[in-house]
């Protein structure tokens, strides 16, 4: 593998969708597969996709493939998900409520370890298990437990004062929901989920049905 | 403009980006903006951003910039956004709900006109003044009513049998949540949310401090 500094943004947020797609493949015992045959499947082009996994030393053998589970299992790697993560959601209504959900469901990997809010209605009631706390004790929560990630499920306005109280808790990354940019100190990761952005690429297309 | 037919989905998926940084300029009445400063803002380079919008004929002028306000509604126009959706939403749990409210606080040209679902217990409830109905009725609902957009917020397991209903329904584009890539006829948009690849990126972003 090379130095995990010389991997580009881009290849980073082309990893999940090889890795959904080797998943779905060794649901179908298929062993191994050519570039050209992930290309059908994923879309990329077979140049792009040699490339992109060549950054990682290139798992393939010309004439011969990659292995899918070999692959998926490097991936997976590389990615960081032979990890745990601990996770506090801080907003604990419907969003923060699916996203608990869905994070339980997803992988035994991301463990959602504190629910918080505001809304002495939501205070005290049990998601999954896990108490909602007032978001009064967020800090200290954070001082007495190591978390890893912070998910913001809270209004546009307290977002930004989430994320604040927060990073000063030492998380290591951010997933935020809350319909804008937040800001963070340089050594938290970050990743603002605007759910918009799919919505308005399929008005596009609905827009556009020539395309 | 050129022809849509031209533009790339690579493109169509940076418009959002732009648009959301037209919109913050706008708040702090930025009248002019070059691709230099844009860049600055949105982290492409300055030839992208001017590769990019050269695709809708160029709104900027050499030396002077391009007008915020003017490219902010010309992107708009482009993306589908100067017309109205009708939506509807099948899983009326938590995610469910979420949408439902994020569409609403979103933008006015994005209307749930129906919620469904096959649970007894939110079946009859009311989401911002929406009562979700029988999912046995959304068949004869989609006769009555044209629908642009079909949200799908089930289980994996039903995701699929709900895109063909919502395909027989004449919807034009599907939203899909569900934590599988469904798959719809050529003449339906379709966005499936991987909300997992964001998480994903933030688990790589944690692993490998340095980048």
């Amino acid at each position: 593998m090379k130095e995990s500094g010389k991997i580009s943004n881009a290849v980073i947020r082309r990893l999940p969708r090889y890795r959904r797609a080797l998943k779905e493949l060794m649901k179908k015992d298929v062993e191994r597969i050519s570039s050209n045959e992930l290309s059908a499947l994923i879309g990329y082009t077979a140049s792009q996709i040699r490339q992109d996994l060549n950054n990682f030393g290139g798992f393939g053998q010309q004439g011969y493939g990659y292995n899918v589970q070999g692959l998926y299992t490097q991936i997976g790697m590389i990615m960081g998900l032979d990890k745990d993560y601990k996770m506090v959601i801080v907003g604990s209504g419907n969003l923060g409520q699916a996203i608990a959900n869905y994070a339980t469901y997803y992988r035994a990997g991301f463990v959602v370890v504190g629910m918080f809010d505001v809304n002495p209605k939501l205070i005290g009631i049990s998601i999954n298990g896990i108490e909602v706390q007032d978001y009064e004790v967020l800090g200290e929560f954070l001082k007495e437990n190591k978390v890893d990630i912070g998910i913001i499920c809270t209004t546009k306005s307290s977002a930004q004062n989430v994320a604040d109280k927060l990073c000063q808790g030492n998380v290591k990354g951010i997933w935020n929901f809350a319909p804008m940019d937040i800001e963070v100190s340089e050594d938290v990761a970050l990743e603002n989920v605007h759910l918009s952005d799919s919505l308005n690429a399929l008005a596009y297309y609905i827009s556009h049905p020539m395309q």
